[in-house]
């Protein structure tokens, strides 16, 4: 069975050490997370996420959600009651405003706690992981009415949130919905059409589920300037504000997966169920954009999760399993044979994965205290540059930190031989849970399109431009002799990323299609040198630790750090060069030639 | 629902117009196989893959095996009456030897037949690919009494085959093994012990299950000299040849799996049963090893496979899913929206997985006839040189078409958005199947080792260099205008393929870990030469057949050849750099700080 324990001195390093949050003490919330706080937060989160989802990570895969005739979903067994653990430890609600029942921590704690519940169980951290985007969605969008009614269940938990978007034949193109809503004389709507692919659209865990649906008021223009966001209940509040009836929304059936078994992926179907507008009408999308960063951050969480908790039960297997013998002489003589950490492949994989995970840590949490100044500073300018660094990063996050996930899963998996394929060594769950990362909240393709299509070229490349500054900025005032193994090499390949942003510049106004054919590479190759320039910040903060006298169990960062810049990072060079290919060979063949 | 349609014209394109098919006619065999005959057989192939086994791959993926209280195994329902069609049709011996009920045509013939069988239903195709296994090993190393005995049921498939390798603390490491042979008074020894992982190892197909099983005989050496190979038949034979008792082999459990769900994948336990050896005592390990590479060389092709039918299914739904329009403007403005195939992003995908499989499917046509000629050939020199080919490319079909055939599969898969994460489709299936390529047969990472290890080295690398001088002869002899965007960048791929064995032979002598660290880049750098340098045969004769006014439709290839040159063989160049990074930083860190 596998195993996981929570990274929690990890991310205790980065919060500390690397990103210093106590210099950001002026921000609401800040102040409350001294040290001592942040380090109990992270060690109960720790001790659930390892001690009651954990176990029940396997259970959700085999048993799944069950859908019964009259469209009640039951989740697997003991989801229900991890889950009123989980509400009765307040964790949906750290960082959500106290007046609506929260904590009003810093956003970055929740960022930090859901990877963890993230790597031990996926499919239940999507529960309280939808109603965190929706409870987002109605404090950033809902009348005040709205956020005294829905949010203070939601924040505890009681309530749950889904985001509905999908139509059968309307993914990406949302342009292309036909849920119809039609506007009731009392202000209400009845909303009527089938949405699909709904993550816990249906469930016996909460009393009461909030949908927040995308839908077209009659009359609206086509396309997407005809999109509204509605709030529908699953159960309708009677006029005492206590739950009444039941809302004409039902489960018409849990889609059959790939992974993810244990949440509730359901086809909706809405009989004219009642809804309220929430934000301006034929501004929905608009409404669903302003929330997209954070929910993309947290699938590029996801990525990162699934690879942790894989790497984790890959190095427990590496240190166990007696195959071969080392090509530089037996390791544990006294056995039939040597462990399999000892030969060098397998350490090239596990390090592999390190190195990746490690830095993918650190942009996820630098990226969500970025994000905390972006909504909770009052400075301006200060505000305006962190919203710049999220808008930028945030899809090179979910783009690459799911598709390295995914291929770091697929690679501790490897590292079991034939057992790795066998159900119960979990290696595969792993694998298949790791899968839709890559594809939900806009599947990486369109994520590469929004950095290259969309950010780069806003604001004449006001964020992109900072980036640059701010990574060339640190090779420079870190050139020393202990730094240069780090710096030159992401020095090489910051290089490579302005060689193509700039060849982008040059070859994709009048040839967009030059854009498009480059924009996969250019997300993993913008991925990469992020990923250096967090390994060049984490070894600083590691030899200054070792310096002090501090940090002996820092020095591996030293070593992981160089195995990114020699083995992962060099990658940079081929992404340019097929970059700078243009779109000619990949356009030329008609469609009929496929 | 997915959909297949075997692509014998590309077949016959490598086997007329790339390799000249027609050139061996001097082997045994060959005459049979007219340009007709092939197509003939092809043809025929393709039928039976589309229209029998094709529609029971997600029968067999969701009924699965089931294990009866008696040990006995149900197959996935169709199975049984789609084998016994693929027995009448004579189709497991088609290149066997006519002495044994065989049609004795070109082995090449039957790896091309796999393939299809392979893309339309893995599961299925692994019950007679593993009895053609068992059948070469027992032509290779019976006695003649066994051949006469064991063959003509197993050519003619109504007796099936096995390989009993793993056991449950012993998988790569074949020396660790325990199974137990104990000499009788009549020559046969009495077989104890317990095998797993036994693809095909009890199933309700055929009358008799031959299965070769690796042990140890009473008093053997320790370690891998002391493994002998046993022909253990499920049920004993009468003294008039006809079928009589049961033999003590029984399956134990099938194990749950993340694919392949079709095959009965068997724990058997061996109880004191009946076998024979087969070649000599405490060769068993060389027994199976001078059968591995044509099994490898199967897997390779499984990888190839997968990739193949995913990538027809991801074509089929990018011409038919309407979402977005086209960068450049619209495409089918009469539409609601283009279908995805106009996003370069999406064509980037498609030409990425197509430019990998023709070369693939090259590479395996281009071995399967050395393979052949090794067999085959009455010239010992000529024997040698294709040895030599087989043994050096075998682990790179093995471990890189594999890898690629996985990595394909996925991208195939994220074509369709959330629709490739649901199992209705089919996509995951493809996804799931092709990830065991990469396991069995040795895990890719012993490929890696096995190329590097010991084929570079082998006979002062006559094999490596034979290689480089027949690219390099081709690029010298192919610099006119028209192959040069070809044959530069192959030619510039091979420098780093050249590099990388030098440092090797500079660096690894001394400190081996250098080699085991760089092993698996260098496989994957030398599948990127070899499927280079297919382009630019597949490219070539291509040029040949439009010049002759006979190959409009071949013009395909010279774009498809282009992409490949411009957007998969730059990775060339990372891999040289990460093999050159050598093995400190990898090996740097003790066991205990993982």
């Amino acid at each position: 069975m596998p195993t996981y324990k929570a990274p929690a001195d990890e991310m205790l390093f980065l919060l500390n050490d690397v990103f210093h949050i106590e210099r950001y003490s002026n921000l609401p919330g800040f102040s409350d997370a001294s040290p001592d706080i942040v380090a109990a937060i992270l060690g109960e989160a720790a001790k659930f996420s390892e001690e009651v989802i954990q176990p029940l990570n396997r259970v959700g895969d085999t048993e799944g959600c069950t859908r019964h005739s009259d469209g009640s979903v039951t989740t697997p067994k003991g989801f229900k009651q991890a889950y009123d653990q989980f509400v009765a430890g307040g964790w949906i609600g750290i960082s959500a405003p106290a007046e609506y029942g929260g904590q009003g921590l810093p956003g970055t704690l929740t960022v930090a706690v859901n990877e963890f519940l993230a790597s031990a169980n996926m499919a239940f951290t999507m529960y309280p992981g939808l109603t965190q985007g929706a409870i987002a969605a109605i404090l950033m969008h809902g009348s005040d009415e709205q956020k005294a009614r829905f949010l203070p269940p939601m924040v505890t938990g009681t309530w749950t949130g889904t985001m509905n978007l999908t139509e059968p034949h309307c993914g990406t193109d949302l342009g292309l919905l036909r849920t119809k809503a039609v506007k009731q004389g009392d202000g209400s709507y009845k909303i009527t059409g089938t949405k699909i692919f709904i993550s816990a659209g249906e469930h016996d865990l909460a009393e009461n589920i909030i949908h927040l649906v995308l839908a077209r008021i009659e009359g609206a223009p086509a396309g997407t300037r005809g999109t509204s966001l509605f709030i529908v209940p699953k159960v309708l509040l009677g006029p005492d504000g206590k739950l009444g009836a039941r809302n004409p929304v039902t489960c018409g059936s849990i889609e059959e997966k790939m992974g993810i078994h244990g949440n509730a992926t359901c086809v909706l179907n809405y009989d004219g169920a009642t809804g309220w507008l929430i934000g301006e009408e034929n501004r929905g999308l608009q409404a669903m954009f302003t929330m997209m960063n954070e929910a993309r951050l947290g699938v590029g969480t996801q990525g990162l999760a699934q690879s942790e908790v894989a790497y984790q039960n890959a190095v427990a297997y590496a240190k166990e399993r007696l195959q071969g013998r080392s090509i530089s002489g037996a390791k544990a003589p006294d056995k039939p044979a040597d462990p399999i950490i000892v030969h060098p492949d397998v350490r090239r994989t596990l390090m592999t994965i390190r190195a990746i995970n490690e830095a993918g840590r650190a942009l996820v949490v630098w990226t969500a205290l970025r994000a905390d100044v972006a909504y909770r500073s009052d400075d301006e300018k200060e505000r305006q540059t962190a919203d710049d660094h999220m808008g930028l990063l945030t899809p090179v996050i979910k783009g690459v930190l799911t598709d390295l996930g995914f291929a770091n899963a697929v690679m501790a998996q490897q590292m079991y031989g034939g057992h790795g394929y066998i159900a119960e060594h979990g290696m595969d769950q792993f694998v298949r849970d790791a899968r839709i990362a890559m594809i939900y909240e806009g599947a990486n393709g369109i994520q590469a399109l929004d950095l290259v299509g969309r950010k780069l070229g806003k604001d004449a490349g006001r964020a992109v431009m900072a980036f640059f500054n701010e990574v060339q900025d640190f090779i420079k005032e870190n050139g020393d002799d202990a730094m240069k193994p780090y710096v030159a090499p992401l020095g090489e390949a910051l290089g490579h990323l302005q060689q193509a942003t700039m060849w982008f510049m040059q070859n994709a106004m009048a040839k967009p299609d030059n854009a498009g054919a480059g924009s996969y590479d250019y997300m993993h190759l913008f991925g990469l040198v992020a990923l250096g320039y967090m390994w060049a910040h984490m070894v600083k903060a590691a030899q200054q630790k070792v310096a002090s006298g501090d940090g002996e169990a820092l020095k591996a960062k030293l070593v992981i750090g160089r195995f990114y810049m020699e083995r992962v990072l060099p990658e940079t060079a081929a992404h340019l060069k097929r970059i700078q290919a243009g779109a000619a060979s990949t356009m030329e063949l008609p469609a009929e030639a496929f």
